[in-house]
């Protein structure tokens, strides 16, 4: 008696590694990073402290911190091959392959994999908004302004990417934006970082492996998606109308349902607390996403909830991504600065026990047939 | 009760797909692309004829393989942005990460993913090959030269490396190692673009993927690393003293051992008997270093067969690399252009019915705590 084989595809429920960095605990909606709740760091915790959690899953002592911030901060600064870089292809490439290029850039000559690597950790976090910031700059006619060493790394983020320091209001929600979407275990961009390190690839390449995998609209593309698809929508009246035309002809909402959870996503309700604060400030573009949003939740939740499908994050973080001033087309690109602080972490904890990540096909191809030189063959 | 969770730390023995492009005959040591015998493929097809196969899952009609060949060596043409980005990196990239940004830019501006895109797929393979010769062209002073469309695409290779048309051996040889590097199920590069690509992210991105998981000597490396260490022991006579050493100190022997295979590696077979052919054409540094894989082969199997790691391709093919005129440090990168046509064909074919890769991790951290401010937190 021969078991018949278990294909899994999409690697649905299945295990591949154990980690200590986050819990996702999608019955009471909460989500962890090493035992903190994420909604209590979003509101005591900054982005930088974040990062060092990741990496050694204990937040650090005073003197701890003020070592880490001047590693980050110096690691900031950009070298005259990333900004010629940047200067070449920030006119021709979309932001994501520009971030994926000038981290495989940064990884150059490199192999091996090193899970003490902490430094090359920090640097590619510092990097990668760096490189987000000029990249933007560049495009808008601007060039290269180096980061300031006494401000945080939301700050240096806005302020390179506009030359202005931003307003306290405008870093903070940056900030927490930054902490919502540091990690969230195994998705496919995370996935692919691992599977590329379990080569004993190297850091850089295997980031940048995960960047070109959050690439899709299935995965990091979905807030730029959503905002797409909101101002498509173009008014609030015509929600019910079209969440009731997209069910029917069987097309996905973006914005709604997750692999993990089946509730609603606590991460959504972080960013809807963090909108509300803003409310009287919006402008009238995002004003009317917000409408928009709020309608299509309502409705969305009315046809899909029974379904367990939910609201996930990125149906409501356009919102604020506009709100503070990012082009359409940054949302992912800025989800990839931010999630590289989960990748780094995954790869580093990964190689303290490394194992290749081999999995097998089952074929369902032809049996073994003769070749037959192009001259007798007939027909296809 | 509650059963415990198992996880498939390197998902060994799980199967993620079904596939219909290569089927790997541990027991028999066959290996098979959609039914037809590598060894034969070697013998009588070409690398041309064997991309269609991975594309289409058969061989081409005449019209058809013309068709085929008047798109591919169109495609094989780079243009102006490709040229000037090897001309700015040649130099200071190793040449696996150059391919890496390069495919990247190839990807600029793309999203989402089309099963029946075989022209990207036929572009993908081709602009690989001229990248990797016009790289190493120009790191060693040269510039780029046109492909011709008179010559196959193991010619155009080393015409355009050497700018000379190569000997009708040389190319054989080429093509060869060409045919038996073209697919394998799921190594890890070809499981790092299905998880990229089954985000939607797009087809030049997942390859891009592949190619940096490629880059590690746990994969794709091994065969530069098998070469290396043939150096670094440096001669026949000191080979069994080393064997000894190695495997006394718990190390690994480069070249030995694979995930699927528990026998003799058929690809390692096949590439012996084309080194046979050629033995009296050897230089003294290819001759050297075949007196010492020789002799690796003979004194690692004896201590290393009956725990079932037998040699694998990687021990055998640095010595036609290094016959047909490769520098020691593309051996990894050819191996990418030739996996080309493994990925793309894995790519497509996933995309005719697309599932998210999503796997989960089993949580092992710490259990939830109280955020505590910096200024309270003490010791570490």
């Amino acid at each position: 008696l021969v078991q018949p084989i278990s294909v899994f595809k999409g690697l649905e429920g299945v295990y591949v590694t154990e980690s200590a960095l986050s819990l996702i605990d999608s019955e009471n909606g909460v989500l962890y990073y090493a035992g903190y709740d994420v909604k209590e760091l979003v509101e005591r915790s900054s982005f930088e402290e974040v990062v060092f959690l990741m990496l050694h899953q204990r937040l650090p002592t005073s003197s701890e911190f003020t070592e880490f911030l001047k590693l980050l901060r110096r690691s900031q600064e950009l070298e005259p091959i990333h900004i010629e870089t940047i200067r070449k292809y920030a006119g021709v490439t979309d932001i994501l392959s520009l971030l994926a290029m000038l981290i495989v850039l940064e990884g150059r000559g490199k192999i091996g994999g090193n899970s003490n690597d902490f430094n090359a950790a920090v640097n590619a976090v510092a990097k990668m908004g760096s490189f987000f910031s000029t990249i933007i700059r560049v495009r808008y006619g601007g060039d290269y302004i180096p980061p300031r060493r006494d401000l945080s790394f939301p700050e240096n983020l806005l302020y390179m990417m506009n030359g202005e320091v931003p307003s306290r209001e405008h870093a903070d929600v940056l900030d927490d934006l930054l902490i919502l979407h540091a990690e969230h275990g195994i998705p496919a961009s995370t996935f692919a970082s691992l599977v590329a390190a379990s080569t004993l690839s190297d850091l850089y390449s295997s980031i940048a492996a995960g960047i070109l995998a959050l690439k899709g609209p299935l995965h990091g593309g979905a807030s730029e998606a959503s905002y797409a698809q909101a101002l498509s929508i173009g008014s609030v009246e015509k929600v019910p109308e079209w969440v009731q035309l997209t069910l029917s002809e069987k097309k996905k909402i973006m914005g709604f349902g997750h692999r993990v959870y089946k509730i609603y996503d606590p991460r959504a309700t972080i960013v809807k607390n963090i909108i509300a604060r803003f409310m009287g400030s919006m402008n009238s573009e995002v004003k009317k996403v917000y409408e928009i949003t709020r309608a299509l939740e309502e409705y969305g939740e009315k046809y899909l909830a029974s379904r367990g499908i939910y609201p996930n994050v990125d149906l409501w973080t356009p919102i604020l991504y506009r709100m503070i001033g990012l082009p359409a087309d940054s949302f992912t690109a800025l989800f990839a600065v931010s999630r590289t602080a989960g990748w780094v972490a995954h790869i580093l904890e990964y190689w303290r026990e490394n194992k290749l990540i081999r999995p097998l096909h089952l074929y369902v191809g032809e049996r073994p047939r003769k070749y037959i030189p192009l001259e007798l063959r007939t027909g296809s």
